[in-house]
């Protein structure tokens, strides 16, 4: 999508080799005119796929998530993190690692609102290791519910996450693929 | 608001006394259509405000700031909750205790997002003690930005954070304010 892949090159900020900050336009602050044209995107690729629930993660997915579900008119569920070992109640969970923080966490989701019969899109702000990516898969599967397939804003093509969910069998769609980068060369696209 | 009132008798469910779950509609999963009206409304009561930034916290602030942020046509930031005492870079920073979860933390919005010259509008889905809502007012006293007003979802009246914001010389306005609530007697309004 050249509209954000414009954007990357020209308010995105390389640290340290394979970090990528864009937090002045898609996480910590938000451009949500450009989650608009990411929901329609997205909305663009799924055409068709009567998708009826957008499942994503707290807490940078949400804002795109639930811009991209007024394209879709559906509901959106965000999974959410605990570290407490006490779930409560009737839930999905399942462990995701957090390569960033260097922790594993659970991830989980009521079950009344994934159903089996359900439709699900996941979406995300980032894939980089897939470890989150795959948790959702995993809630989704545990739900006995279709996954559609998964819309991902930003892919860190040169890290293992794309090709791993995609080896099991899910269809994923990043908008911007990044095939390298380094403060160098700046942010080269697939 | 009548329909948010209405979507609240419908489908809220109280626990325990003073705990109201919306999480089928208002957190957890989230009807972006409603939230589309939650936006409009806001839209018309800070009409004329000149909001140039919507600020919300992590994480289930952040579908309807976001939504709203489409009808003021402005960028959302999210404060981000922190336990870690490594605040890194320039940030504002202030400490919001939960009386849910028992804890105090850290909320944090970096001050490359938030200048003097920006004209704040908070929006938060829920409003009780009021903690993290002055935590929010704090962060953007302390960019010296103008804070035009706090727009609350659903504000529980008979808990001590409406009053008390609002003695702090901040507008509040909230789309459903309940005055009492029972499992016996259900939701009552202000």
């Amino acid at each position: 999508m050249e509209l954000l892949e414009q954007r990357i090159r020209r308010d995105g900020k390389i640290k340290g080799g394979d970090v990528l900050k864009v937090d002045s336009f898609l996480n910590h602050q938000m451009d949500v005119r450009l989650f608009e044209e990411i929901g329609k995107e997205f909305r663009r690729l799924f055409e068709g796929e009567q998708v009826t629930k957008i499942l994503t993660i707290e807490a940078s997915g949400i804002g795109i998530a639930c811009i991209a579900a007024l394209q879709f008119d559906c509901p959106v569920i965000f999974a959410k993190k605990s570290k407490t070992k006490n779930i409560a109640g009737d839930v999905y969970t399942t462990k995701v690692e957090s390569f960033t923080h260097g922790k594993v966490y659970d991830i989980i989701v009521a079950k009344e609102f994934l159903r089996s019969e359900d439709r699900v899109l996941i979406i995300d702000d980032f894939l980089a290791n897939g470890s989150a990516l795959m948790g959702l898969v995993q809630l989704v599967r545990d739900a006995g519910a279709t996954l559609v397939g998964a819309g991902i804003a930003v892919e860190k093509a040169f890290q293992p996450g794309g090709q791993l969910v995609r080896e099991n069998g899910v269809r994923v769609e990043s908008l911007a693929r990044i095939s390298s980068m380094s403060e160098e060369t700046g942010v080269v696209f697939c």
